[in-house]
């Protein structure tokens, strides 16, 4: 920051469109979220894992398709001007222009997900790292999606994943990650919801050819928001037949308690042997340990195509309108892309700014989030301060936190200091306490007050 | 990602220079620091501020001078191939290549320090805060600078800042603040110095005039890298006359205790309103209660020239050559460039990186750092397995960090994953116990193992 820039003062500063600053409540409330997230992670043993916001163009470029490379936010090459690159500028800035990406313009680029940059670590250190690999990571992302309500251009994500590991025990722990997390964040009435690309996949056997896989899942994952006939409508238009889409139907009908849902599949998956291999695993997981069961959800599609075994999705509490607030599943390849093939995997992750909201909407913060200091020192004069300053002292080593108001100004202005930064207590030492070496302690909220020996204070339970 | 992609298999994947991958071990003893120093920050009464990674670019330009603004990485706008982009981007890309900014080519930036955006934030919500704002901010910052040991594009800063209050409480709470930190990181031989840019200015009066104190902070900063004769002679170069490098030199060669040094400079700048002004302020955080005693130091001169009373610099014990891990000062005006004038403050930070460097060499880090999981569950079979995951669930709900190896394989290899994963117990449970209720705890670093029944696991001290 330089003073000598008086000519700019003036200038009204604003935020860049679809990012926010975080105050200290919002930022405490968000803690408390990823800290409750991150610990349940470890609880699992997920290690911590974090890679720069900037990656390489090319790691993140044909990653997310089409559409997700228009959204990559790309970081212009510093020194273009300098003039051994002004040529191969003039030259990638026409590229750009018609649409190309050129590390001559943009060497790097601002991560869009964790999970590329997660497959390029894995596959730039996979000699060194212990398999099964278990992290989690919980970093910001950039896109440049239109900003509107609930959507954000730079917001965190909040992944785990396993990989070299084919193990259904994985998807086990998954199940319970999201419940220990939710009944420690005192959610109720969320929902783990189950489903396997695996019959997704033999549903596509049953309409004809693995090719309508993709078809049919696109259609699907939009029942929620669209509805059945809007679904027929979109399976038509994308050509299935009035005899296929009679199929799908009876799929999506599919009801009932758990294990009604499974004789159902049972019965018009018979002949699959993929389909009847994902039954078997959806049944293994829902036979073992959780605190709260999964609920199995055949209509769950889950738009991204790599996904091939297991596909989880969390759904909110249905008081609160807010739909999912996790998914994740099964791939069989992270890393081929980087040139490391085999290495399979799993993963979730936790939509923090939705949790956020549903957390607020039913008031589940904790009241003592919002508190910083315990204690407000009065200034009363500087002698008084000097010896309230020593025995404040005192009790941050204790682990109090508490302050002191920086200057001697009247007792109404420090009161409301206190206030405004919700301190429940105030300790007052004004100069009838400096000669008698006591001190008043003020319950704020109360009212009541009580006189002291300073070398009280410390036994004094805030 | 798309599994579509097989054309781009086999490309080695890297890293932008100048960025790091954090794995488990070093984000581990990364948060070690950076939660000491954050909740020694609440203990202080400070609050957390997060701002986005990106600032609007004119949000940045013109705050830290004609080097900082050429390491600002600019971020690539969105959609310039769009016909109603295209003529404007051209334009735009023309005044880039002469090295101006134009925000038809980047509209954002990435933040390039923590000081700029909280000003920027202070600007935009003075309205809204309670005064003294204290807050802290622990966040990457990025910057175009040519890679070296040490010296990186993407790394954290780590400050606290007080806007609103002239009081020199501040300064004591400073010295504190890191008086805390350090202790409880354990780093024994750092020391906290102080200087005054009163005294400073002061100084440059003597020397002939106000106009010369840039000159002389900037060759006297220098002075702990290049020697009293280099200095010397750069305020030749600067055109300092002999006489008046005599009085420098006289300056900076005051030494002894804390006291002598301030009688000698009392002696030297008698004359001087302020200069008396900067010693009285540095009487004064003397005075008060400190667990270790800053030493003065009037050599010291922070470069930056927007401080005006007190500076910081907290030097790293002198057996490990690191130098500087902290420092910060006074300042008169922190928003005046956003339009908000008459916002004083004080501020400090940490060098996050470094304090790092200084816990590896003196091996600071406490042992338990790079431990995940406590308990390793070995998979000796699908029923084995089953009761052993019950087993565990009741284990993680007391709060005991555990996993279930994934596969049923040669103990060997379980084994293998405990020690590589620096897991100090395995829980062992193969057909015989499962017959028999009971299971077998084994402490991998003595080799010691017990046989206890299932039910007693949940009161083993682990």
């Amino acid at each position: 920051m330089s003073k000598n820039s008086p000519s700019v003062a003036g200038t009204k500063p604003s935020l860049p469109q679809g990012t926010r600053d975080f105050g200290p409540d919002v930022v405490r409330k968000r803690q408390y979220i990823l800290t409750t997230i991150k610990n349940v992670f470890e609880l699992y043993g997920f290690q911590p894992l974090e890679t720069p916001a900037m990656e390489n163009l090319e790691t993140l470029m044909g990653k997310y398709g089409e559409e997700g490379d228009k959204l990559i936010f790309k970081i212009l090459n510093n020194g273009l001007n300098d003039p051994k690159n002004i040529d191969k500028a003039k030259a990638a800035f026409e590229n750009v222009l018609q649409g190309k990406n050129d590390k001559n313009l943009t060497e790097r680029a601002l991560k869009y997900d964790l999970t590329i940059p997660f497959a390029r670590y894995v596959a730039m250190n996979h000699g060194q790292l212990t398999f099964p690999f278990k992290r989690y990571q919980v970093q910001p992302v950039w896109r440049a999606d239109r900003p509107q309500k609930g959507r954000y251009r730079e917001f965190y994500q909040c992944d785990a994943d396993v990989v070299g590991s084919n193990a259904l025990i994985n998807e086990v722990e998954f199940v319970n990650i999201y419940n220990t997390v939710f009944q420690q964040l005192g959610i109720e009435g969320y929902e783990v919801r189950l489903n396997s690309r695996k019959i997704l996949t033999a549903l596509a056997e049953l309409c004809g050819g693995a090719d309508k896989m993709l078809d049919i899942t696109i259609a699907i994952d939009k029942l929620d928001k669209i509805g059945l006939e809007k679904v027929k409508e979109e399976l038509t238009q994308r050509g299935l037949t009035t005899e296929q889409i009679t199929t799908i139907e009876t799929y999506l009908n599919v009801d009932g308690s758990n294990e009604e849902k499974l004789q159902h599949i049972k019965a018009l998956l018979q002949q699959s042997e993929i389909g009847n291999k994902g039954i078997e695993e959806l049944e293994y997981v829902l036979s073992m340990e959780h605190t709260q069961l999964p609920i199995i959800d055949f209509t769950l599609a889950r738009g991204l195509n790599y996904y091939t075994g297991i596909i989880f999705e969390v759904k909110a509490p249905a008081t609160v309108k807010i739909g999912s607030i996790g998914g994740g599943g099964r791939y069989d390849d992270l890393t081929g892309l980087f040139g490391v093939p085999n290495i399979p995997g799993a993963g979730i992750s936790f939509g923090v700014d939705r949790i956020y909201d549903v957390m607020e909407e039913l008031n589940l913060f904790p009241q003592t989030i919002a508190q910083g200091s315990k204690v407000l020192f009065f200034n009363l004069g500087i002698e008084e301060a000097k010896i309230g300053y020593a025995l404040m002292q005192q009790l941050r080593k204790q682990g109090t936190a508490a302050e002191i108001y920086h200057e001697n100004v009247k007792m109404d202005k420090q009161f409301k200091y206190a206030e405004k930064k919700n301190i429940p207590f105030a300790v007052i030492l004004g100069s009838r306490e400096l000669e008698n070496k006591m001190l008043v302690v003020k319950n704020l909220q109360t009212g009541e007050q009580q006189t002291l020996k300073q070398e009280e204070l410390l036994s004094y339970s805030f």
